[in-house]
């Protein structure tokens, strides 16, 4: 197997019916509500990061495919609540789940499955392992009432930024990596390289898709062109925006944000600046530094096959269109 | 030490201030909403239980401590998600964690709060403790699915009440008891018998609970009178008085209870009759079976002490008045 193309063909289909056997197994009230997130047709990416790094740690991935899916539950669970707390209308091109089930539904069912991905994680009967996951857990709860604080704040860093999407999608990226070199009993400095490795490049993903929300259309997103600016995120390309305005103009423009009160026109205004002052594009570079760092990491990595394999997968998150 | 009163004065402070420290442990975003839930007074039955069921069963209650403490974390987590979805007003007399800090927020502390007890069980390095965690925190999730499912039926059998308590409340004081269990080494008919115990206690504990909905005002409960009915929960008293009713009499005012159309001057008529025609007293009497039936389960335990320390526990519930 030699591209990150058949390596996806080979085990999204697994890991999918992985998926489809964990939900099984839940309660029939809550196994819709499940289905509905967990089963729409995600990218996959976190569970083929944890199993591509195991394997690039000389531990068969197929011992891995319980905890590489738990880790997809997780972040099943935090699109569910992500949903009800952004009021989100779509995801993944289907209509957000607390439309559909109802919000107090939703909400119980992320519990549900943040507990069923415990519950999996713990059967390994690896205290380090289960411990990592609690740890994942705990800090994106926590990055994600960070967001929520600093938002309140009139301006934001680019600093500021950075803590944030590393809490909501940094941290759990580097566990998909750090939880596989647990579970192949990797030494010291290999576990902290993967970590590193899996870090980086979950900053660098986030990055790119805070700049295709300025750039790419719902059809190819399953996300509404502009939507952060809608919800009042402020991100980085709408943050690169806003320094370049005056300050009277910025206060300005940054109040009616908040507020949910900017007019359609100013919208789009807002949106064009961005792609024709290449702001989106700015952003895409700053993905880049962090991708340069992710791919250092993988030198100490004993398993070349794979690691070639990794290194695709970095291109892919560079290059990906949706 | 020989009465429960003195068992408490020497172990709740002591509670208190490890789930002072451990909030400390939190990150300050998620810190004061965790303060509101945790330390507002609770009477600390959880932990309590815990650890006397680990005396009880010849294990040093100290050494306990931290897993009791874990265990409030879940329930505070619980009454966390519970006040957000019930919408309610006031919690242990104070205002609602979700009007004072907003709906998200309480939402994502409540998540970090599961994520914190799930750290530090984990700290025990214990897997089959950990697994009983996850599972619990799974069925109370579940359970309170199930109780929304259900609530949503014209009507609602006993046996379906039963249920639903038993995931709402049962379960995790099922798990105060296992845990011990588990933590003490204790043989598997023991841990059984502890199961038994802390379950039907559980049981026992929310149908008084339910009961006093309708006898106790604000000042002894910390919410108000009939609150279960103005929120259209069908508990044990709610439908004994449905029951005696004629069918289209009953489906007439089960549509208004649903539908939260119901005037205050019916409120009031359904409250009085069930103080008048001992509705309430009935599920009490129904408490006194499942009371009975924990106290069985407590002949195989070792420790006569503290045996007699958890049946004054079983009087306590049976006589509390808030």
């Amino acid at each position: 197997m030699h591209t990150l193309q058949e390596y996806f063909s080979k085990w999204v289909p697994e890991i999918d019916r992985h998926l489809e056997r964990e939900i099984r197994s839940l309660n029939t009230v809550v196994a819709p509500l499940a289905r509905h997130v967990v089963l729409s047709g995600g990218k996959r990416l976190r569970p083929i990061l944890c199993m591509l790094t195991s394997k690039a740690l000389g531990y068969k991935e197929e011992k891995a495919l319980p905890l590489a899916c738990a880790l997809e539950l997780v972040h099943s669970a935090t699109l569910l609540h992500d949903d009800v707390l952004d009021g989100a209308e779509l995801r993944r091109s289907k209509t957000a789940a607390h439309l559909q089930f109802g919000t107090t539904q939703t909400i119980l069912a992320g519990d549900a499955l943040l507990a069923l991905a415990n519950k999996i994680v713990t059967s390994f009967e690896n205290v380090s392992l289960i411990s990592c996951l609690s740890e994942t857990i705990y800090q994106t709860a926590t990055g994600e009432i960070l967001e929520i604080e600093k938002m309140k704040d009139t301006s934001l860093t680019q600093e500021e930024y950075l803590e944030i999407i590393i809490g909501k999608t940094g941290y759990l990226m580097q566990t998909c990596c750090q939880s596989s070199a647990i579970l192949a009993a990797s030494s010291q400095e290999l576990e902290v390289a993967a970590q590193k490795f899996g870090l980086n490049l979950g900053i660098a993903f986030q990055l790119i898709d805070d700049a295709m929300d300025y750039t790419k259309t719902e059809d190819l997103t399953g996300k509404p062109l502009g939507g952060d600016l809608r919800e009042g995120k402020l991100t980085l390309p709408l943050i690169f925006f806003l320094q370049s305005l005056k300050q009277d103009v910025q206060l300005e423009v940054l109040s009616k944000i908040k507020d949910k009160t900017l007019p359609q026109e100013e919208e789009n205004w807002i949106i064009g600046e961005i792609n024709n002052r290449r702001f989106s594009q700015k952003t895409k570079q700053e993905a880049m530094y962090y991708l340069e760092k992710s791919s250092d990491a993988l030198t100490l990595f004993p398993s070349y096959q794979a690691i070639g394999l990794l290194k695709q997968l970095l291109e892919f998150i560079k290059d990906r269109d949706n």
